[in-house]
């Protein structure tokens, strides 16, 4: 019996074997063997034919010889507002299971991809935690290998079946809208992300869903939408603060911009939080250190993190999960960059 | 003839080989080959006695086959504001000889760094670059395997064949002095951290010689030492500004400690810099996003983390050095914090 006869509606019947994949592509064994283990020698167009139909049929090594006593964790750029957050929940776990971490930043050229790919399947770690943006098929890469990859707080869509941890964006958005509205706020604004990053829409919809379900009308000039740098939240601020009605609150889409509307704020002679009240978004360790500390929706980076990578060896060690992308819980932490409006 | 012929006066004539090794240490040369290759199965005491000789003799292996793909870096603990800049000159370095970064952060338990000794030894990696202190019998476990070892930023008196990339911190320190003195200050306070660091040590000997040069009085009673967090910057700027003759101006050990002055600042009504100049000690991305944003020396951590991934992958390669130990120069950056007594 050829596995040609087991082929039902394009799939085996049985489990499927390196032989089986080689006739489906049309090439030796051998080189099939070679593209699992991340081998040289093998035609581009070959490789990505291999590598297409093992990320289809799902084939694994049954009987590996390998245990992995490395993971990697990729950036393209690390920050220094959060990298090291993001770097303490990986290490965190990492520890747990006694596995070097193989740090990677693209940085700014991102032609160390390439390499990097080649480098990470010759060292078959036990999973990728990626906070990096992957291509469709450098991810198809990895899964070829059976290495498992989690992506870290996804900025684009992505399709349903790729792994991912991100943070509750449209609670956090709702949340800190609230506390405003509660502490008596009536034209809030808010300085958002580009629309395109995913966690900026939400959090801006957050934002809209507060005021509608306080009644309180959202008033298309007190939205801004701009980049997320404490320059272009200066910016914002100061033309916000500059209207005939300004608003007495700001919610930003990060902590860094809304620096910049502190920065604005003193240009102006405001004082915060007596005449304006400022909330930002990630909680970064600086929020806490500047004057006055800054309200801001918490963003659990470390957890993050942390669950990234269970999840990733979790799919690593073959264990089913009901579903495979999750979001941790914002949480709104009052500080001294808010009262109520004068 | 033997090669306890050619030992004069505790050295061997020629280059060191595993047999005299073996011989010296009263073992078999299977043994030495199991230590250095960083196996087990050798009795700790053996093993301890093994590596003593392969450091003491420079044993290195004169035809390696394995070519290192990683190098390791290694944090006590990974900190929010300079964890970053570091790992970046590391991944530079590291991206332009196509090495992997293994990445280990001991945490807070720092019984990691046991499995971290035995699993480093097992990658055989081509350098470490350490931030954590690593003890001199695990300084010796890496010689011993020729594997070369910097550390970064040394807060403790190291033996002189250690090598290591620190800064100008006494420089830096009599700079930022200089300038607080060059404004028209005369009542300068210095709070600093503890003398048992290293660095804080030398910022604080910076700041008398600028004292010294300019002919200005020391006086004790305006030089503060204490832990180099916010909280401790701002009880230590509380005490100074609550004495009869308060300083005009305040020197601290680092950037946190000045974050914790501006708190100080302001609960007691003192405008910086009209009423109180501050200069700081690091440039943490933080501080030009403060209001107002700080003065304060410069310390290149970036190019440090260069420098000290360049100096260990070059004696990895044999090259001889003039010397090990290198201190990369500090420079002020003027912001808005200072300014001349009012």
């Amino acid at each position: 019996m050829t596995h040609a006869e087991e082929h039902v509606e394009g799939f085996p019947a049985g489990p499927v074997t390196i032989s089986y994949i080689a006739e489906s592509a049309g090439v030796s064994i051998p080189t099939v063997s070679k593209v699992i283990n991340g081998r040289s020698g093998v035609a581009a167009d070959t490789r990505a034919r291999v590598e297409a139909l093992i990320s289809q049929y799902g084939y694994r090594k049954s009987n590996p010889v390998h245990r992995s006593t490395t993971m990697e964790l990729v950036f393209d750029e690390l920050e220094h507002m959060w990298g090291v957050e993001i770097i303490r929940g990986v290490e965190r776990v990492a520890r747990a299971h006694r596995l070097g971490v193989v740090l990677t930043e693209f940085g700014p050229e991102r032609n160390m991809i390439r390499y990097w790919i080649d480098d990470t399947l010759a060292r078959r770690p036990a999973c990728v935690v990626t906070v990096a943006q992957l291509s469709e098929e450098q991810r198809n890469q990895l899964r070829a290998r059976g290495i498992p990859c989690v992506v870290f707080d996804p900025t684009m869509e992505l399709p349903d079946d790729v792994p991912f941890v991100g943070a509750t964006n449209w609670s956090g958005g709702r949340s800190a809208t609230r506390h405003l509205i509660g502490l008596g706020h009536r034209r809030i604004a808010m300085i958002s992300g580009p629309d395109d990053v995913l966690c900026c829409r939400a959090r801006l919809d957050g934002y809209r869903a507060a005021m509608d379900s306080a009644g309180l009308p959202v008033d298309a000039d007190l939205i801004v939408r701009t980049d997320l740098t404490q320059e272009d939240g200066r910016a914002a601020a100061l033309a916000l603060l500059d209207r005939p009605e300004p608003p007495t609150a700001i919610f930003t889409g990060n902590d860094l911009q809304a620096l910049g509307v502190y920065q604005a704020a003193r240009l102006l002679g405001r004082r915060i939080p007596a005449d304006l009240s400022v909330v930002g978004f990630d909680d970064l360790p600086i929020a806490a250190l500047v004057d006055p500390p800054l309200t801001t929706v918490h963003q659990p980076l470390t957890e993050m993190a942390v669950a990234a990578t269970e999840l990733a060896l979790a799919l690593g060690r073959g264990e089913e999960r009901p579903q495979v992308g999750l979001e941790l819980a914002t949480s709104l932490t009052v500080r001294g960059s808010t009262a109520g409006p004068s």
